[in-house]
């Protein structure tokens, strides 16, 4: 008779009533979780955390529970490249972000028997605040007036406002969508691009598909890059393109750095082409110490952490939960299947 | 046969196709617009301006324009509290500003047979914005991702987020409507308190009236100031609320400087107790100079121009036309009449 059990490798750190939460969801789940063979976290969703060197023991503890896996929760920190054959029976990862594809390519999973579903969608309200934080700061003035502060400056004047702008959204999934949601509360309309044509619907007021961004540039005041990283959005954006941005408008990049062509970018910044870069990725990151992107005070820099919120376990179990339901009954298609083909 | 226009006297500096059209509004209206005979405005909705030294001709025709007017778009810049010997025939000034109450009592205006009609509604939208900007500055961690690009420092964090957080709005008028739909539109929930109980109704999640926003302060993560200084608002917030409200509470005060105890508030905010402060506006304007606030890197200081955006002075012109055509036919109330009593 076949084990009727799944064994589920909680791979990295969790708070202690998201674990019970993943354990109790179905008597037929066994959760195996041993943080003190985990990375520590630096913060309770740090899903990469400071690396731990492991006595003889605790290696041992830890292949074997790699070994018995059905199921993991994230990728194995040590060697994901060796997953399939630390893990003879492992059959579904859950990971904990939203882009995993260069994740599955650098472990070479592209080609395993395996499904690996996404955290699409968790981040999307994170993400979508920063964004909306990173546009008000630069629309509204905000570094002018923390200048003004430090040298005690009391100076009134006019700034810009959100209202009535244009937003271009590279990107229509689940972050594009809430950050064009946000920025319609702000009376700002949006065109979403996608890969391929989508009819106009709401929070988008227009839709086109990526090999026409060009002809809509010249309206974005703001371009918010939302997309996954593919060989069809690698160097998207480069100095033809921001160049056909009107002058003044804003870039915002959610996506992977390498989307945007950044030394493009710091030159567009340093002669105020583009009036101000909200950046939660860059091409490599760390950001390179040579770039001129440190040194730009039109540069709002966050080392792609702008997802990290309390709420991000949270959410990511949720979804967990209801895919291990989905998984156990066999009945429907996993949320957020990682589409090997599309990269994303 | 009495005459049928009305000499609108503008004065205060507009661009010249809002000029016109205030002129092409009704063929009964006549128009007196010398800009060269106003303060000099800094941007253009500048209500104040740079003053200028007139001539003795200057002077006369700006006496002369002063004593034919029926109406008037903004307060006299030179000599406000003498408004009723020098303007004999004035039944109506339309203020540029929104909260009118220090200008009337000021310039004297409080007992004359004239009606002001303010321009509340104008700044709600920019406003609102702004206090969107400076929640997300210090909710979303922005001041520390400022100071970590300064020293080229990559620090992955995590940083709280606005959803499902609680606001408490003082002041359920429209500037603090318009914040609480921006909030809501980010999932946080709000209780707008005002002076009279009216139903809990959209974009408030509940009311309240201001003698019993004690009850509500511990639950406050977000404490907005919308109201209007008046006796029962003066020094509302004191040490005792702030102390009431949770640690790292932020607050924001958009309503007139007076409304909150300066000093406790720059204790609260050394000590951690208040989180974050947003303010466009502080007791005296300019700030002091020895107030600790300059140096608080937990303040986010705009010099009471955050309403100032590209798009008023077309909104209050919106609004007189409106007016104006009410105050011609004479068969309804004028949008925004001052009330003298309530002192708003």
């Amino acid at each position: 008779m076949p084990d009727p059990c799944v064994d589920v490798l909680v791979a990295s750190y969790l708070e202690q009533d998201l674990v019970e939460r993943i354990a109790r969801s179905d008597p037929r789940v066994r959760v195996a979780y041993a943080p003190e063979l985990l990375p520590c976290p630096r913060w309770p969703s740090d899903h990469v955390g400071v690396p731990r060197e492991l006595t003889a023991d605790e290696h041992d503890r830890w292949t074997s529970m790699l070994h018995t896996a059905d199921v993991m929760f994230d990728f194995d920190w040590r060697h994901p490249d060796r997953t399939l054959e630390q893990s003879p029976n492992l059959k579904w990862i859950q990971a904990t972000s939203a882009g995993a594809g260069q994740l599955v390519e650098k472990f070479g999973l592209s080609s395993a028997p395996l499904t690996v579903t996404t955290a699409a969608g968790v981040h999307a309200d994170p993400l979508a605040e920063f964004a909306l934080a990173g546009i008000l700061h630069f629309a509204r003035g905000l570094p002018r007036l923390v200048a003004d502060r430090h040298t005690r400056t009391w100076r009134k004047q006019e700034t810009t406002e959100l209202a009535g702008r244009h937003a271009l959204i590279v990107g229509a999934g689940k972050i594009g969508s809430r950050t064009a949601e946000l920025l319609r509360c702000f009376a700002v309309t949006s065109t979403g691009v996608a890969r391929t044509p989508r009819p106009a619907c709401a929070p988008f007021d227009a839709t086109t598909t990526t090999d026409r961004i060009a002809e809509h540039l010249p309206t974005a005041d703001i371009l918010v890059i939302s997309c996954a990283l593919t060989d069809a959005t690698r160097g998207l954006i480069g100095p033809r393109e921001l160049d056909a941005l009107p002058r003044g408008a804003l870039v915002v990049n959610l996506g992977r750095g390498p989307i945007i062509d950044e030394d493009a970018l710091a030159e567009a910044l340093s002669t105020g082409r583009v009036g101000g870069a909200v950046l939660d990725v860059t091409t490599t990151e760390p950001l390179r110490e040579d770039s001129p992107l440190w040194t730009a005070d039109n540069v709002l820099l966050s080392p792609h952490s702008a997802a990290n919120v309390p709420s991000e376990n949270g959410k990511i179990v949720d979804l967990f939960v209801e895919n291990l339901g989905r998984y156990l009954s066999g009945e429907s298609a996993l949320i957020n299947e990682f589409d090997f083909d599309a990269g994303y």
